[in-house]
């Protein structure tokens, strides 16, 4: 019998979905590398698995096209609201959040933020608002944990930043044991702020949700930019809101491309 | 009622590929490129379009990835050749072929290669077998036209080569009015080599079936090496057979990898 799966993107970060919620679905890193690669498979940046929940509308588990696995993604999880097609409520290894999709896109709330530094976590105990550390001109992050972990440089001019070379160098620097995401931002407004991502286990994509309900927070919480902020992505705008000490919810757009049938044992 | 299309793969050179044999779908260079987009779209080197023919099994038509049309793609001939799943003649904007499938793969009668230099073609006449021209290095190209035009370098590091820097200053040089795909070759033996390839429309791809005909054809012409040639692209192998002043063979690999369904008007 055939295998299914949903093909769908948020601000073009892109995401083979497969609802295994009625049919168990095996799936190993090898095999989410299998099917991630562009040429050879069906090819994402990211895997979503939606399996059944006791107690929840299902849990979400999120695949890197290395294999690795991601805690949580903003853009898959608007995908996710507009595939379920209703408020609902996803267990994902970053937390609970809950969904509600409208007709081409969803607001997520996305949970707290965590500011301590074993949070985030990094390898020894510092000041996540601005930490005293640099790499090669990019100094004094803040360090955010929203799900997933992210580092935050504001920066005059985000495009100038190399973060093709740099990503990967801070992305594994031995400060991070679980590794980071690394976001560099440029205000543009009392309400703005423009945003690039390197994306641990990705690398640069279109648009990172989690980096901005991250960026946002850090800005908020610094007094940079107050609440709600519009961040503007390679692939798009994200609205993200948040009043210190409450959820993050997090708004932008979602697209289903196609539904495609295969045989995952393909993949092995 | 929804679309359906088909993604394959040669060598890991993709194809989205619909057939159109018995319901007409209009493709223009826009829809093409929407559908080709990574992140966005379905994501392909190339999309194949099948359509009825009067005296043929079909017209195979080509896009590459930026809406351009290619005259003829050896791989998705061998997709194609394993989706209709038995001999057949195709009508490409380079000429006819016969296509016959075997489990995995298939093999295709090319044509007849073209040598004459404004057949290739050139903005002006020269000898096709070693032409006196030069870029950063690379010098006394041969030319080949089986069905699209093919410079061929040959060289002793293959790999070394900058092609990626070379192949679009080579591809719009003014001496090849339709533009040309960029080989370079090396000889890995009497009947072996080595190749990578520019493509016209595509860039760097894994694996360029008609790259891998011209090549052992302008190999086996300068009496390099002798028919058949395994060529070892960087997605894997491919094994071209040419008498002089006979048809070409090319055998190799093709994958099904899933079959899709949407609706093409999203892609406007």
């Amino acid at each position: 019998m055939a295998d299914h799966f949903h093909k769908m993107h948020g601000l073009g970060n892109d995401f083979v979905v497969i609802d295994a919620r009625e049919k168990a679905v095996s799936m190993t890193a090898a095999r989410a590398r299998a099917i991630a690669d562009r040429h050879n498979g069906i090819g994402c940046d990211q895997l979503i698995l939606l399996e059944p929940a006791d107690d929840a509308d299902a849990v979400m588990r999120i695949f890197n096209a290395d294999g690795s696995i991601a805690e949580a993604c903003g853009n898959a999880s608007r995908a996710v609201a507009l595939l379920i097609g209703r408020k609902a409520e996803l267990i994902t290894a970053g937390g609970r959040i809950t969904v509600e999709p409208f007709a081409d896109g969803a607001t997520v709330e996305m949970g707290l933020p965590h500011f301590g530094w074993d949070e985030i976590p990094l390898a020894y105990a510092m000041d996540t608002s601005a930490m005293p550390v640099g790499w090669e001109g990019l100094s004094d992050p803040a360090a955010v944990n929203v799900g997933n972990p992210h580092l935050i440089f504001f920066v005059d001019d985000c495009d100038a930043v190399p973060l093709d070379r740099l990503g990967p160098l801070i992305e594994n620097d031995p400060l991070f044991p679980e590794r980071i995401n690394v976001n560099v931002a440029t205000l543009t407004g009392p309400n703005a702020i423009k945003l690039r991502v390197w994306e641990r286990g990705a690398g640069l994509t279109l648009a990172c949700g989690t980096g901005a309900c991250a960026t946002a927070v850090a800005a908020i919480r610094s007094k940079r930019v107050t609440s709600p902020v519009e961040v503007s992505l390679p692939g798009g705008i994200l609205t993200i809101a948040w009043a210190g000490g409450e959820q993050i919810t997090m708004t932008g757009p979602a697209t289903h491309v196609f539904t495609g049938e295969t045989h995952w044992a393909n993949f092995d």
